[in-house]
C-alpha cells in the first residue's frame, strides 16, 4: 500500500481517531485503524486511569496520545507549575470570571459540587504537560505521541523518539509543517480551517496539496472535514499519508458524550458551527451558540489569550459537559467539532463506522478516475 | 466516462474555467475544456464586443456565459433600469462615496477620465442582467449560461432551456442546491468557503459530498480550491461531475490581467485572502490590502448592502484595474481570488495549465487508490 505509517505502527488503515473517549481509542485500534487519546483535559491521575484502563483492554493494538507541549513561555523560567499557575491568575481580570460565571448561572447549569469555580491550567503548559508525556511513556501500547499545538521542544521529540515511538503534530499552515520537519518530527497532521477545536483559516482542499509539496517524503496526515470514506479517497488524491478524525467519533455509541451534547451534534449542519476565542483564548471551531455569540458582543469582555482564557472558562467545560442537559445548558455549552458534523446525523459503532469508511473509499476511489481516457 | 455533461456540452474534459477575458475562454475550450464569460461587470455594448470576437476565434468550440439574474426586488414592480438606480442612489450616504473615493486618492490612484465617480448598476439586478442574457441568447457558440448568486427566476430558466442551452447556477449552502433543482437548472456549481469572490463558510471538502448526496442525479461542478489535478481527482472522488476554476486563470499569459495586479496574485500565498464586503456588499474572497482592512475598523462606514454597495466602489473597481501600477493602488485594488492562489506562483499558458491539470490527474487517480487492498 505504500503508506509507511501502517508499517511503523502495526495498523490496517491509516484512520487516526483523535477522541477523548478510551472506549473510542479501543475500538477504533481494534478495527484497523488507530485511536489517539486526547489528554490535555485530564489531571496526570486521571490519565494514569485512563491508560490503565486502555492497556487492559486493547490486546496487542497500538494507540495514541494527544497532548500539548507548549515552548516554554518567555520570562517563565522554571517555575513549577503551582507559581506559573499563580503567577497567571494574577493577569485575570475579575470582570471576566463574572461574565463567564453569570452566562453559565443564566442558562441553569448547576456550580460545581466542591464550589470551585475553575479547574486551573489544565495540560495547555509546559509545566502541565510534562506529566501528560511522562505518564504515557510508560506505556508498552502507546506507540505515538501528537502535539494539538505547535512544534515540540527539541528534549521532547528526542525524548519520544529515544523510546522506540513516533511523535507528529499538528499545524493549519504550510510554514508550520516546514517547522515541523525541521524540528525532525516523524508526520505531521494537517488540518484545513473547517476542522473542529483550534484550526487556521486556509480550507483542507488548499492547504493539504500545499504541505506535502513543502514536506516532501515526511507523511502527512489529513485532517478538517474527514467525515466519510469519499474524503478519505479525497485526502489520499492529494497526497496525504492517511487521515486523522475527530468529529466523527463525538457521536459513535462508545463515546462518553452525554446525550444532549450527542444531540446538539447530531441535530448541527455544516452552518452551525464557528471559529471563536472564547474557551481556549485562541480560534477553536465549536458549535455556535449564545455563549460564542456572548463573547463577540463589543459590550461584552474580549477572550484573553491562551492560557489566561482556559482558566476562566475551565469551569464552564466541566460544567456544561456533565450538566449537558440541565436547564439551558447547550446554550452555552462547549461543543468543539469541525464542520464535517453536518454529516453526521446517526449514531453508529465505531466498527460500523470503520466498515463504512472502507466501503466508501472503494467506491470513491473508482468515481475519481472517471476522467481517465480509458474508463 | 460518465461524465453527462460533457457529452450535452461536446467538450473532452469537465473542466469550466471562469473569467473575464475572452482570450482564456478561447484557449481553454480549445484544449478541451470549456470557457465560461463573466459578464456581470460588462455593459450590453461591451459584452455584444466581447461575444463577437469570441465567435470570430474559438471555431467549432462551445464556450459559456455567466451573469447575475436575482429574483426582482420587492416593490421594484416593472421600474426601468434608469429608474431603479435613481431610487437606489437616494438610498446612498454621502459618507460612503467621500471614504471610498478618498482612500483611492490617498493611494494615488487617478481619477477616471471622464470626471465620473461610478459606473452605475452594472449587472447586478434583472433589469440591468436581462440585455446581458438577450446577447447571449443570439450567439450560437454559447452553450451554457451560469447565474453567479442565487436560483434564477423561472421565466428566465425556461427562456434559456428552450434555446437548447443548460442552465446552472452558483451556491455555497446545501439548501441552495436543493432550490437549484427544485427550479429545474441542468446543473450547480457548489462552491466552498475558500473560493474566489462570492462565497460562503463551508469548506469545500465538507460541502461538496453533502451536496452531491442532496441532489441526487444532477450534475455537481465542485468549485472553491481547484488549482491542480490532485485536486480535481479529489474532487470526482467526492462525487463531482467536473471543476468549476476561477483562480487558475488570472494569470495565465492570455489574461488582461495589468502586471501590477498578475504580480500581486503570483506573490500571495493561501493566508493573504479575506471574505469582504467592503466591494459588493456581499461576502466575496479576495486579495487582503488596505482596502479591504479600512472598510473593517470600526471607525469608518460599515459596507452597505448589495447593490448599493456597488454603486459606491465600481469606480474603484474600473480605477484599480485600469491603473494597477500606479501609485500604491495595489494597496486599495480590487483583486478578487480563492486561496488557491497560493499555489499559483508561475505564468502559463492556457494550453500548457490544461496539459498539467491532466497529468497532475491521472497520478493523483493512482495516489487514491493506495488503500485499496490489492494496490
Amino acid at each position: 500500500m505504500n503508506l509507511s505509517l501502517c508499517d511503523k505502527l502495526g495498523i490496517d488503515y491509516p484512520i487516526f481517531a483523535f477522541t477523548h473517549c478510551r472506549d473510542v481509542v479501543v475500538a477504533v485500534s481494534k478495527a484497523g485503524g488507530i485511536g489517539v487519546l486526547g489528554a490535555v483535559g485530564f489531571s496526570p491521575e486521571q490519565l494514569k486511569e485512563e491508560l490503565d484502563w486502555i492497556e487492559e483492554h486493547i490486546g496487542d493494538k497500538p494507540y495514541g496520545v494527544d497532548i500539548v507541549i507548549p515552548q516554554k513561555y518567555e520570562g517563565m523560567g522554571d517555575m513549577s507549575a503551582e507559581e506559573l499557575e499563580k503567577k497567571l491568575w494574577e493577569m485575570v481580570p475579575q470582570g471576566h470570571i463574572d461574565f463567564a460565571q453569570k452566562l453559565l448561572a443564566d442558562h441553569g447549569v448547576p456550580e460545581w459540587p466542591d464550589g470551585t469555580t475553575s479547574m486551573g491550567l489544565m495540560g495547555w503548559t509546559e509545566a502541565t504537560a510534562t506529566p501528560l508525556l511522562e505518564e504515557a511513556l510508560t506505556r508498552p501500547g502507546c506507540k505515538l505521541i501528537a502535539n494539538a499545538l505547535g512544534t515540540p521542544p527539541a528534549d521532547k521529540i528526542k525524548q519520544v523518539q529515544d523510546s522506540g515511538r513516533l511523535i507528529g503534530a499538528l499545524c493549519g499552515k504550510v510554514k508550520q509543517a516546514v517547522a515541523h520537519k525541521e524540528a525532525g518530527l516523524d508526520f505531521v497532521v494537517a488540518q484545513g480551517g473547517e476542522g473542529g477545536g483550534h484550526t487556521g483559516d486556509v480550507g483542507s482542499v488548499v492547504l493539504w496539496p500545499q504541505i506535502v509539496d513543502a514536506i516532501g517524503d515526511l507523511p502527512m496526515l489529513a485532517a478538517g472535514g474527514i467525515g466519510n470514506g469519499r474524503q478519505i479517497a479525497a485526502a489520499l488524491a492529494m497526497g496525504a499519508a492517511g487521515v486523522w478524525t475527530g468529529s466523527l467519533w463525538l457521536t459513535v455509541e462508545e463515546a462518553h458524550t452525554q446525550p444532549a451534547q450527542k444531540q446538539s451534534l447530531l441535530d448541527a449542519t455544516s452552518e452551525d458551527t464557528v471559529r471563536s476565542r472564547s474557551w481556549t483564548g485562541k480560534s477553536c471551531r465549536m458549535l455556535k451558540n449564545e455563549w460564542t455569540e456572548a463573547w463577540e458582543r463589543e459590550d461584552t469582555p474580549d477572550p484573553l489569550g491562551m492560557p489566561l482564557q482556559g482558566l476562566v472558562t475551565s469551569d464552564g467545560i466541566r460544567r456544561t459537559s456533565v450538566y449537558a442537559d440541565r436547564g439551558e445548558c447547550q446554550k452555552v455549552a462547549f461543543n468543539p467539532c469541525g464542520q464535517v458534523i453536518g454529516q453526521i446525523n446517526q449514531v453508529e459503532s465505531c466498527r460500523q463506522v470503520m466498515q463504512r469508511l472502507l466501503e466508501e473509499y472503494v467506491d470513491a476511489v473508482a468515481m475519481a478516475g472517471r476522467m481517465l481516457p480509458d474508463s
